[in-house]
Formats: structure tokens, C-alpha cells, sequence
């Protein structure tokens, strides 16, 4: 970071207290069998600090999703308009990967806390879908006006939430082992090959189109091309190098 | 329906009384405002007979949802091993909103009931997440050993899942007036385009795995190749004939 840059703000250190204090507890004791008045007593502030920070219990479990989906929302509406919208919603999804790879290790204990807590498991089904819905948000707007521009916008949204969610996951079971930029990059490519553009317009998509047929032109200067395994190899060079623009 | 054909078993009918006495009141009163004793006493049973059925008062609003997640693993467990697995997926689907549209006025009147009350939208939500672990369970087995089994399996599920819902809210807020399993089988051809593959052979499908990378083998003789546009045409080459079984 430049020393010209200004420093995010810096979180109130009693809120940084209650999540720690809470963690300890629930790591020791449980989740069920830790109340408020526990985590307050163990962080030496009053019931109201805690309320005045977190709604409930359920909230001092995930500390940082209200922050990284006010982060995301910025993100998204910061876009420049004319870059391609699949690619920049990937790029919003990143950001979450992010918030938890800057702490593996909390990351990783409040993993296996969810798995053993169904409350825990409800509250983030609730925090996806609120990712999903910002993702979807931003897509509707950016598809408005063309066929299919809600339909698209959802199931794009929903199959990056799920690859995000996907290398989340394997990034998790490694301990925060794993690179998780690279993790999520390749899990989001994948995303980004079924249904993203070229600057050009709109692009491969549902690439059934070439089916069977030439090569494709994707974002960026990527290629694909789809052939049988008993084309003749002859015929699949020189559909490279009419693709690659050598011929 | 043939003469010969076996009657499916008749839901009990104490069951459905407090469903309907259920509806009735939370449409009078409001959801919050309806207790368990509320609903026994206007169906004429008692509370243990609703505990029977229910585990909850929110389950009473979803009445049909555990049998239908039934029937979609059990024809899901059923498929011809052979069939292509994003369609068998999409038709999985089609399942969920059919027992929507066989009841129109309650599907709408709990959609609208549905959108006003903060604790059923979290029950919707974990049942939805329930119809997606089917479906990529199914995926994952049907994935299980490719390269990115588990990322495809869940990538997909969540389009299908996604693009149903698209269709059955359309279908919802159209009062149940418009054909829905044509708005649904539109929705889910939207991703069996991504995703799928023809009736001749799986297709392009999403290449991303080797986005910027080498081949990707794709089932049954058809090679997808991503690569950059700027890649030495000779590297692009050794890599086709080396997907091609030929180098």
C-alpha cells in the first residue's frame, strides 16, 4: 500500500473483544451451552455493548458479512459500464474469498462450528442468499432490456455463488492451506467460460451453438474450439489457425 | 392415466384439514399472529395430532415439499445410468414445480403469505438448499472421477435451481394463469444449453477447467481446447494431438 493511501477505518476494539471472547467460549463450551451474558462477562463490557454491535448471537459467528456485502454492493455499482458483466460479478465474488482468507484461522474454526450448529447452517444460507441477491441485483441491471435478462441474471448469479462456494469449501478443508485466489480463480473460470462475453457483446454463453462445429471467439482473446476426438486432426489445425487468425 | 394404473395412497385426510384450517387462519389473521392451538381448535383435532404431522408451524405452510424431495431422489435414483445427466437434472426439477401448478390458489396465496413473513422466507430458503443437495448429489455421482467433478456438480445444480425458480416466481406472480411447465421447461433449457449436452452426445459445456490452460477431455469423443489467442501455435498443436491420443 502506498503511504499516500488512506487506512480503511479501523474497527472499535470492543467489538473485535466480543468476537474473540465468543469464539473462545463456543470453541470451549459449544455454541448452545454459551449465552450473551457469558461472552459479555468474558469480554468485561455490559449486555448493551453486545447488542449495540451484534443483533443476536447468531451474528457475532460471521462478524464480517454485513461489511464485505456493503464492499461487494460499492464494488458492483463502481463498475465501469461497458466491462463485461459476468467477469466483473466474478470479480465481486473474489472479494468474499478474500474476507476469509485474511484470517484462516477463524475462518477455519467457524467452519467446523457451522457444520456442527443447524441454527448456524440456516443463518448462512440466509448471508448466500443475500450475496446471491446483490450479485443478481447487479446482473438485472446490467442485462436489462434483453430476452431472458432476469432469467439470465439469476442463474448466473446462483452458478458463481456456487462455484465461490465450491472453492470456499476445498480451501476450508485445507486448513487455509491452499491458495484461495487461485482456488477461486480456477472455480470462477469456470463460470466465466459457460456463460461470459466478449467486449464485442454478447458471447459463447450456452455455448450449443458450436456444437460439434468451429471454434468459438471468448472475452479477451481466449479460444475455444470444440471437435470430436475422430475429427481429422488436419481439419482441427486448420480450424486453430483460422481461429488464431494465422491461416 | 391407464385403467390398470395403481392410485397413488391417499394423503390422510386429517392431514389435509389442518392444512386448510392452517391457511384459513393465517390469511385471516396473519401468520405471527396464528398459534398451533388456533389451528387444532378450528380443525377439531387435538395439538398431538398436528405434531404428528408437523414438527413445526412453519412446516405446516410447506406441507408437500419432504414428499417431493422423495419422489425427485427416487427418480433421480431411478435414471437409466446412460442418460445425460444436466437433462436427467432439469427433469428432476420440472418435478418441483408440477406440484406447485397441481394447486394453484394455495401455491399463490402461500407465495404472497410467503414474501411477508422474515421466518418462512428462512425456511424457504433451507428447503430450496435442500432441492440443490439432491441434484448435486445426483451430479456429483454421475462426475464422480472427472476433473472437476464436484465444481461441475454443484455449479450446475445451482442453474437448474436457480433458473426453476426464475420460472415458478414468473408463474407465481402471474397467479398461476400461465402455462407452467412450458415457462419452466424455457427457464431450464436456458442451462441445459450452458451445462448440457444434444441427444447425439454431451457438448461444449463449460471448457473453463483449462481456461488458459490445455484440453479439456470431455465424455463421449469431443475435446474442448481453451487457450489464449496469443499462444504458440506449435504448444497449441502438441496439445490438441496429445487430447487427440495422437502425439
Amino acid at each position: 500500500m502506498s503511504s499516500s493511501s488512506v487506512a480503511p477505518p479501523a474497527k472499535p476494539p470492543m467489538r473485535d473483544a466480543l468476537v474473540a471472547a465468543a469464539f473462545r467460549l463456543f470453541l470451549e463450551r459449544g455454541y448452545e451451552q454459551t449465552t450473551v451474558d457469558d461472552i459479555v462477562a468474558l469480554a468485561g463490557v455490559g449486555r448493551r455493548s453486545f447488542f449495540r454491535y451484534f443483533p443476536s448471537k447468531e451474528d457475532v459467528v460471521f462478524p464480517d458479512h454485513e461489511g464485505c456485502l456493503a464492499d461487494m454492493t460499492a464494488f458492483l455499482a463502481a463498475g465501469d459500464p461497458e466491462c463485461e458483466p459476468v467477469r466483473r460479478v466474478c470479480d465481486a465474488a473474489r472479494l468474499v474469498l478474500r474476507m476469509y482468507a485474511e484470517n484462516p484461522t477463524f475462518s477455519v474454526q467457524r467452519y467446523r462450528l457451522t457444520k456442527q450448529v443447524p441454527g448456524l447452517r440456516a443463518y448462512e444460507l440466509s448471508v448466500v442468499w443475500r450475496y446471491e441477491r446483490a450479485l443478481a441485483e447487479y446482473l438485472r441491471g446490467r442485462y436489462a432490456g434483453r430476452p431472458d435478462g432476469t432469467l439470465r441474471a439469476d442463474v448466473v448469479a446462483a452458478a458463481v455463488v456456487a462455484a465461490h462456494n465450491n472453492a470456499l469449501r476445498s480451501w476450508l478443508r485445507s486448513d487455509g492451506r491452499i491458495d484461495a485466489d487461485e482456488t477461486v480463480g480456477h472455480a470462477l473460470g469456470y463460470v466465466q467460460a459457460a456463460f461470459g462475453t466478449t467486449a464485442a457483446g454478447p458471447a459463447a454463453g450456452p455455448a450449443s451453438a458450436a456444437l460439434f462445429g468451429g471454434p468459438v471467439e471468448h472475452p479477451d482473446d481466449v479460444v475455444v474450439l470444440v471437435s470430436r476426438r475422430d475429427a481429422p486432426l488436419w481439419r482441427v489445425v486448420q480450424e486453430i489457425e483460422t481461429a488464431f487468425g494465422r491461416a
